[in-house]
């Protein structure tokens, strides 16, 4: 397959150098000094005690190339856009493109560029995070979920099979969207509060105060999901399940309940901030997402 | 002067007792135990190590009195209406109401019943909490401040002048509103976000998230304050004496705050519950004041 992997962060350099031991794949970077750097160097990948180096083709402008079969989309939620209008050159009639970005509004952008037969969501666990220019650490590892925004998913077989084959292992689901959304509202309605008001999930449901917060963040990501109009929620059954994740695991404490209590800087702004910026460009108000956000970046500098 | 005291409460009993001294006084209670004990054993105010007894008029029912020249409310606040309405016989075409209760919407009720330049609004220094039925211990003193909505304040002076020989140092003062918003403008934006973030009043002008929470639940609390009508502000100005209080104090730690930190009830209701109550009446917005309310009482709680 011919791949092109926009930005070459620490998860455009991990997909783009694995994903380079079976296919062509090309990164694009706008930073001139990585490039030149990862032409040189390659990229050095570290896991573990393990060391990996691969050679990619790197470039910083694609105008005049011919379109890809694969663009994966790695920049900043905010660059989305920006980045594939400039590499609009890779995209041909038959490009799919790919985010597995986390959090929500992506495919809005995507859709943008390419029809729904050609838009990619996924989730991924891995993670990775830059060590220097080409150098990054790959820190955890775990499946790639990937599916069609409509269509049937299993059409992306072949792509799974490839991802899978070059050390990234990925499967096809239906009604990835959905997924992703159901993991959000989870995330963006509790994980947020438990680590404003520091408490376990459980108290979210046994306190009328914590639970009416809970239920009006609920609310608002569903409005934004609803309005989106991949995928229809229905209010009360996301509450439904979203307290049952709390009872579920009523004594339990999330990572970013951990991140305030222990002075780190939190994953808030690719959870709830994505649904405000979804929010923002569907026109729909989610006050309660917004001081959520500022509280928990206030909580994060105190 | 013949005033009604509505409401045999801590505050009540404790301006109802003062002023039958040297006035002819009737509290209004809905409790007949309450009625019945006073009744029999008078009001015991404890200050300090000082007893003192009264023995005002008390009753359960007013229909068949005739009017007195002044009402003071002493009621909870989601009962003056009721209170009000219940108790009309005892308002004439001359008859001043007089709301101390804290908080922000009460002066939309009483213009239910009397003219513009009949309601008296006001802070009060005092405080006073139950101890039994008829027993209060008087906890802190100072100045009473009163006003007319419209009109000259210095019409009151005979009232204050009243009250002051009756023990409660009372002072007239124009534009009382103005100063009771402002207090509220502070309270509700300021002191509620020192006690979610647990933080000294500084934080919230250093800090841009902690800064934008308090600039909007600013600007909810002035839009309410604008459309009561009684008065305008200007949001840039009022939030700028917001900042200011912040900055002069900016080593200081809110009451609300140390209630949070030692797991007490907070006055939250008064303050930003009151601004809510106020919003929902004149059809305004308020979610942020919603949601740290909400917050606050699961702080309370946990």
């Amino acid at each position: 397959m011919r791949i092109a992997v926009l930005g070459a962060g620490a998860m455009g350099m991990l997909f783009g150098g694995y994903l380079s031991e079976r296919n062509d794949v090309c990164l694009v970077e706008v930073s001139r000094e990585r490039v030149e750097r990862i032409r040189t160097d390659g990229i050095l990948v570290h896991t573990g005690a393990v060391e990996q180096r691969f050679f990619p083709k790197i470039v910083s402008e694609t105008a005049g190339m011919e379109p890809v079969d694969l663009i994966l989309v790695f920049v900043k939620a905010m660059y989305t856009t920006a980045a594939l209008e400039a590499n609009r050159a890779l995209i041909g009639e038959n490009t799919y493109i790919m985010t597995l970005q986390n959090g929500a509004g992506h495919e809005a952008k995507l859709l943008q560029f390419a029809d729904r037969a050609h838009v990619i969501i996924g989730t991924t666990q891995h993670n990775s995070s830059v060590l220097a220019n080409g150098e990054i650490s790959h820190g955890g590892c775990g499946q790639t979920t990937i599916g069609l925004l409509e269509g049937d998913s299993s059409r992306l077989e072949p792509i799974a099979e490839s991802f899978t084959a070059c050390g990234i292992d990925c499967v096809t689901a239906q009604d990835v969207k959905r997924q992703i959304w159901k993991k959000l509202f989870t995330n963006t309605s509790a994980s947020a509060l438990t680590a404003v008001l520091q408490v376990p999930l459980g108290f979210l449901c046994e306190n009328e105060h914590a639970h009416a917060v809970m239920a009006t963040l609920c609310r608002e990501a569903v409005q934004v999901a609803n309005a989106e109009g991949f995928v229809c929620f229905e209010e009360a059954e996301v509450l439904a399940e979203v307290e049952q994740v709390c009872r579920n695991a009523k004594n339990g404490y999330t990572s970013i309940y951990a991140d305030i209590r222990d002075g780190r800087r939190t994953e808030v702004d690719t959870i709830s901030g994505s649904v405000i910026e979804a929010a923002k460009t569907l026109g729909i108000a989610v006050p309660y997402h917004e001081m959520i956000v500022h509280l928990i970046h206030a909580l994060e500098q105190r």
